[in-house]
């Protein structure tokens, strides 16, 4: 059955899933990229970016895992871009240049309403206005039957997880202190909503865990 | 020169250092013994307890490593037992029956003023009215040179770690989760104390890292 599930999200030692002061130049935050030095040493995430080589091994698998059987995405307006407001014109079309890494459609959510754009390499990003509930029937419908992906960042995972709508949860623990930022698993009670730690692999460079109910 | 460590402190997924509804029953809070798994396991633990072999390997180098050269402990009042309040009498010694596993002097902070215990094995408790600052300086006094140990809980931690005054934090994160709890991490910006991850090193059952300033 497919899933709705969050992959390869990296939090740091001190619980934060993004750096604080997000920008133009710091899309994951001031230090938030030490958080993703484990997956973009890996082949799945070199290739992405059309170069050669990168590591195979544990983290791998679990770079390549997220991408498997992803039919949809969501994302949250941050993690779509920097900007808040209302959309001041079209020109701003995401961080990935014009083949995003997606291949499948994306629904961002916001509440301002801006028309579909239609990516190169099967990207297409939709906005919704109507809600977390209405983006997931969105992204379920468009992903014929695939699993819905919801990238991020963590204000978006936390309001999913708190209404039980994740049925799969793979974070990634770097060795990496960010001091300040957003931190994923305030405020929530895994165990209270049912998941439990269903699989547990370390790497030199993260602590792979996975929480299902 | 001596240091200041907190040492073998077990954290788990969603960041807490104890289970909510720390009782006589449940001195590590409900479902808190999850997050001692891995060094229970440990030859060093087995034999602190009196028995025959428990695991070598990485988990017990960080578990003998934890009592290496410490001269003195502090305990906060909640890990001293489940008493709250003024002590009702002289009865409550220590969750540890005895013979404490501490053999050298014990400070435990609280509000109420009582007697030192002398204990079997070395293990003196003393009890400290003056604030965490105090019991440090007497700590110090006691090691003779020695490290001092601050054994928790997370309340202490926190406490000594707002004012700088821990030279090295070995966290090791179990593969469970509380839900609920004290979480070790709220609130405290590591990275602006001079906090940075020195030590990473993961076992199937753990992941250890050590922070240092």
């Amino acid at each position: 059955m497919a899933k709705v599930k969050v992959s390869a999200f990296s939090i740091s030692i001190d619980g934060f899933g993004a750096g604080p002061r997000q920008s133009l130049e710091n899309p994951l935050g001031v230090g938030g990229h030490a958080l993703h030095d484990w997956a973009f040493a890996t082949r799945t995430f070199q290739r992405m970016f059309g170069k050669e080589g990168g590591a195979s091994g544990i983290d791998d698998d679990f770079a390549a895992r997220s991408f498997e059987n992803v039919g949809a995405w969501i994302l949250g307006r941050n993690m779509f871009g920097p900007i808040r407001g209302p959309w001041p014109d079209e020109s701003w079309k995401g961080w990935w240049g014009d083949t995003p890494p997606y291949h499948v459609p994306v629904f961002v959510l916001t509440h301002h309403p801006r028309q579909s754009i239609v990516m190169q390499g099967g990207t297409t990003f939709h906005f919704v206005t109507g809600g977390i509930r209405l983006a997931l029937e969105k992204a379920r419908e468009a992903a014929g039957g695939k699993d819905v992906r919801i990238g991020g960042g963590v204000a978006t995972i936390q309001q999913y997880l708190r209404v039980g709508l994740i049925d799969e949860l793979h974070v990634a623990i770097s060795p990496a202190l960010l001091g300040s930022g957003e931190r994923l698993f305030t405020d929530i009670n895994l165990v209270e909503l049912g998941y439990r730690c269903t699989e547990h692999v370390a790497t030199p460079k993260a602590t792979h865990l996975v929480l299902s109910r």
